[in-house]
């Protein structure tokens, strides 16, 4: 059968800045992840599409067709309503730890496919494996029994969901096509419409540390994501939030997860409990769960028992020791004031050459390699005091990380003025 | 040993509207060359050099790039200046085969490294095949004795000149990257210069059968490759010449044929004669001989003897019949009138349909098959008298032929104002 469209006029198309009918992306999503279309057609079409985008009736069409590439999951079996969140990432970003069991506690099922990190942002499932014994991979069934028995389950996407997406994002990796808000946009929300969850909160980062360094764009593409969960039928709501400053006071792997232990026993940095609050929120407000108050639930410890029982269903031991790095060096501060800034960029980068991250997707990373921040801004210092303290297993990666950190912060006579962690919220 | 570069950061810069150095643009060409930088790479570097273009620094340096991965060849050694023409290509464009013997009687030495035909317009070695016994293909040191005892040589380029080129327009043929203004100039001009001819003039086609339509882009690209040879110390001289009618009154390989030996007899159409002397004055002057007269020549009958000692060279018999076709139509018509226009694009596309074109490299071509017009625009024509006569061995080919040219002309009551065929100079 003669194929009815063809890559080379599609992309020719695209290129001259038309539109693309939704059959003709539906064959090209399709057949690009069947093999016919070629990796190169798709790489020509994706950078067509950097320069010219894609309008509503276009994203809508490519997400529906990425999704249609594979499996979707049902949900709907539960006797609570599911919601979940994504985060676009950014330095010392743990939040899914204590929010997922946090939102269980509160009544709701937290059904949460995360990724590893890449680069300089660390990777939810990355970070939770430096508990002994915590697996990532789970059956969609034993994910469902999970979910109905705990509330709470973060595991790997299982790779039946959005294959075409799966495919184009290796591709967009190599071809300097990353950075297009459509192909990002239909990216992340196509494998949270696959992954059949009943809402979505997306924290969509700004700023040096984040994946979009620019509030405007950030912005734009928070609307682009909230407008494809509405023409999905999926109740979506973003916070724009601030990722120019690490969150917490740690990145990497073991040392975040201590820190979201801390936040679950009520404790933890400020930042980190503000934003896992905030999220909770609209998560519950999205299922109509928005009489209960998660500062309340936080503050009884029954997030921390559903965390202890989320870890051990998937065979980790909560109760064991974390593991601690071979070697630590610490970088002080060379005068008095106060810390007026942390760019986040620089730790992220820190933290990832001291092994807590990775350059290939196929490198490991090490559980007890990170950055703890000992001031953060606004923080009053002294000349000599530790501003952070370098973890990793292999001493020879200390220099570079040293490194990365030249510059990253500055000191003034005067507390510097504090804008806000949520910058705005879309809907 | 590490790279110097990355495929990736040089796309971004490109995609982001930078500037790619030399060294990084000769590190590109030749790892493409060598299959370390993808297709896929490739492909968005070339769609966002399709967007963003390449200023003279880059370009120069890419066609340089592109030279290098491959041979140079050398007539210094000949007792003659070389001297090449090349064209963009078109609808009946047959000047190939009379202007090299006619420039080769005038003293010059003529090396035409040409090609095969693509979609609607003509190849040059798919005409002379028509020619029976005639071969393309020579080995460098036939084509350089045939220079020295013949002075002039239509043959196959070889593989050695510039591979970077051939794959990398395999890939942008389809990756909807061709109509790149750079990337057609450094594509024509990387093979020009590594062919080592002296000089070099460009027959730059405009209008509706030509690769390019728009005029202005084609003095563009006309004014892009006269700089690129004059960057590579190649005298370079560009006619911009209408291709919105056919050339001539045939269109095919041994039509074309056939009305090429008319010129050569001293007859055939007024614009084939035209603009073969007019190239030929070009490449005359470039080599300093501009005291010779091309057209004394044509009269005086030294061209067609080339023309026979040529064509013998390469096995053809200069006395044997051309093939006939098996079947013919003829399109004729429908009013009294002049001739107003005649639009090269449809004549193109007829022939290719009728088997003188191919749709993919490996297809073959008929030698037969071809359009002839009997009426060109200016000339009086009268219901029913014959416009076009459609050629093919194969009759179940004619239907979609006649389709094609549905639309291709106009009649009007007065004659029309004919335009210049030669409607720009640039050197």
């Amino acid at each position: 059968m003669a194929e009815p469209f063809d890559a080379l006029e599609l992309i020719k198309l695209k290129r001259d800045g038309g539109t693309l009918s939704p059959a003709a992306i539906d064959w090209l999503i399709s057949r690009y992840a069947s093999g016919t279309v070629a990796d190169e057609q798709m790489a020509a079409m994706a950078m067509a599409v950097f320069f010219h985008g894609l309008n509503g009736a276009e994203l809508s069409a490519w997400t529906t067709a990425m999704i249609n590439t594979g499996d979707r999951m049902d949900f709907s079996g539960l006797d609570r309503p599911t919601v979940d969140k994504h985060s676009t990432g950014g330095v010392g970003d743990k939040i899914t730890l204590p929010l997922a069991p946090l939102v269980a506690a509160c009544g709701l099922a937290v059904p949460q496919l995360s990724g590893r990190g890449l680069g300089h942002t660390g990777g939810t499932l990355d970070k939770l494996e430096a508990i002994p014994g915590w697996r990532a991979t789970l059956t969609n069934e034993a994910m469902l029994r999970q979910l109905t028995e705990v509330g709470a389950v973060i595991c790997a996407a299982g790779s039946g969901l959005a294959p075409a997406d799966r495919k184009l994002y290796a591709l967009r990796d190599v071809t300097g096509t990353v950075e297009s808000i459509p192909l990002i946009a239909s990216s992340i929300m196509s494998k949270k419409i696959a992954e059949g969850t009943g809402a979505l909160v997306l924290d969509v980062k700004t700023g040096s540390g984040a994946f979009i360094t620019d509030l405007d764009r950030s912005r734009q593409l928070a609307r682009t994501m909230v407008g494809l969960g509405a023409d999905a039928g999926l109740p979506t709501v973003a916070l724009v939030t601030d990722m120019a400053t690490p969150l917490g006071r740690a990145a990497g792997n073991a040392v975040e997860v201590a820190e979201s232990i801390e936040v679950l026993a009520g404790g933890g940095p400020a930042d980190v409990v503000e934003l896992t609050l905030a999220l909770a929120r609209e998560m519950l407000a999205l299922a109509g769960r928005d009489t209960v108050d998660p500062a309340d639930v936080l503050a009884s410890g029954r997030a921390m028992d559903v965390w202890r029982t989320m870890i051990a269903a998937q065979g980790g031991d909560p109760d064991a020791p974390l593991p601690r790095p071979r070697t630590t060096e610490q970088v002080v501060a060379d005068q008095d004031g106060y810390l007026s800034r942390l760019d986040a960029l620089p730790v992220g980068v820190a933290a990832w050459r001291l092994g807590a991250g990775r350059a290939r997707k196929e490198d490991p990373v090490q559980a007890a390699a990170g950055v703890l921040m000992h001031a953060k801004p606004g923080d009053p210092i002294a000349a000599g005091q530790p501003l952070f303290t370098l973890q990793t297993d292999h001493p020879d990666l200390i220099p570079r990380a040293v490194a990365a950190l030249d510059g990253a912060w500055a000191v003034s006579d005067h507390p510097p003025s504090a804008g806000p962690l949520i910058i705005d919220r879309i809907d």
